[in-house]
């Protein structure tokens, strides 16, 4: 078979993004996990398909899929920004702002002039229990009224970090660092991202406060391991840092694939991302039958 | 600028192929690297740059360049497969026998019935001083009349290794190992790779003995790190564990990304590798200008 697709990436995180639109599309695992490998396939961490909406109050739906894995995965705002890149630059869609639905979630995109794009994130969920994160027993350091939880490495419990949780749609765990170049991500954030307190796993995030109005932050990613840029990352970290009172409503966030605006006005209002999403090339890929 | 290419790979040691044949194409280093980024461009450990011949006994010549660093660098035995199938797949060519110019070398490649490609890697060279090698002041030991030369970590010199040296048009030094699964590439590989006996650096071969006519082989490349899979590698593996008596003259050869067929004659014969090239997708790439 025969595939057209669009190799995209927001900030370095990468997606090869599918038109199901037009005819339906349904690649099996191992279909997806070939389209995601970057030796035998075409290499990404994430794999996109937008379709036709389900319900009425939307232009689109999008799905995405682990390039490592095959599994369907939730919504992710890099993919969201190069999803509203994709729709505009192959004539989908001609509004600035558009609709769209995922998998666990309703979004607004907004194409602006200079190119990048913003999200609509929802509003951030700050209830232990649906992150789902398991306080049982623990007791919060509180900073401006919100809570930071201690949690030990299962296999090292002297190894200890103070998480803000937080989720976008996915769960995250934020700690607060002197010094991300320095942070021991790849150490910690294996030990974090399976902690049996999070019942879905979690991504861990490492957060710099460079100024009220910038930071600086690196994500371990579920199932990905570190990556260049975590668009929900730095969406839960900002939520997180407002929170603790060590933030402003209007931040931008430098990641190692480039750099992020995220703006939040507190408990009630949705969570603004604004940053870039580009189109590498266009290709038609030789995909294997499904077994 | 829009630019055509084609994603191939041959046993996972992958590559972009350009057709500059119909009009000459000069990338810059800042665009080869471009290209060679698995996240913000296409991504490939090598580009293959496929152009008409300069003299009068080849039908092509082709160019390959470091994907991470875009520096121009020497035949591949790899590449050289994905490059033939490419001029039959283009209609470039119609002849099951190409002859081609590669920076160092002139090579000749045979398309099989069964699809895989042999690829004629011309006479391994032997000397030292034409690997190049600097033996002075060593002591070989000697199998079968073939010379093992004791190397040391420079940074911890009890750590030693006996290799034997090889070219294959680029350097080799092959260690027989008892299980490449549990060999030390990672840790042994970087200082063979820059050991300062050899002026141009050189490849690291760890080779397992199964059969005489079957060898399992990791390889730590120059300026690359591990790969899943090294043509000139295997060739010069196999001419090494001929010579020191423990392979007869036909040897597959099992690497991480496939199997490989290596024959050899002795002294005066050119090896031959035998293996599969495969074309992932077909892509137009949008390329940043060069600076």
């Amino acid at each position: 078979m025969r595939l057209p697709f669009t190799k995209m990436h927001g900030l370095g995180n990468d997606f090869v993004v599918f038109d199901a639109t037009r005819a339906p599309l349904a690649l099996s695992e191992e279909q997806l996990r070939f389209v995601g490998d970057r030796r035998f396939g075409i290499g990404a961490d994430q794999i996109l398909v937008v379709e036709r909406p389900q319900g009425p109050d939307a232009d689109f739906r999008y799905r995405i899929f682990n390039g490592a894995t095959g599994e369907e995965v939730e919504h992710c705002g890099n993919g969201a920004r190069c999803f509203m890149r994709f729709v505009r630059e192959k004539g989908l869609s001609d509004r600035d702002e558009v609709r769209v639905e995922t998998m666990n979630n309703r979004i607004v995109l907004r194409m602006q002039a200079d190119g990048r794009v913003t999200v609509d994130m929802n509003q951030p969920i700050l209830e232990p229990a649906r992150v789902p994160f398991d306080p049982s027993g623990l007791q919060p350091r509180l900073e401006n009224g919100a809570e930071l939880w201690p949690l030990a490495n299962p296999a090292a419990p002297q190894e200890q970090v103070e998480v803000a949780v937080v989720s976008m749609g996915n769960p995250h765990a934020v700690q607060r660092v002197d010094d991300v170049d320095s942070a021991p991500v790849a150490q910690v954030g294996p030990w974090v991202e399976s902690h049996p307190r999070f019942a879905r796993k979690v991504n861990a995030g490492f957060l710099q406060v460079v100024a009220r109005d910038r930071v600086r932050l690196r994500v371990y990613e579920r199932g990905a391991g570190e990556t260049l840029a975590c668009g929900t990352g730095a969406c839960a970290a900002v939520v997180a840092g407002i929170r603790l009172g060590w933030l402003d409503a209007r931040v931008d966030v430098e990641t190692r694939g480039g750099e992020l605006t995220i703006e939040w006005d507190g408990p009630g209002s949705s969570v603004r991302m604004t940053g870039p999403a580009v189109t590498v090339f266009d290709g038609e890929v030789r995909l294997p039958d499904a077994r």
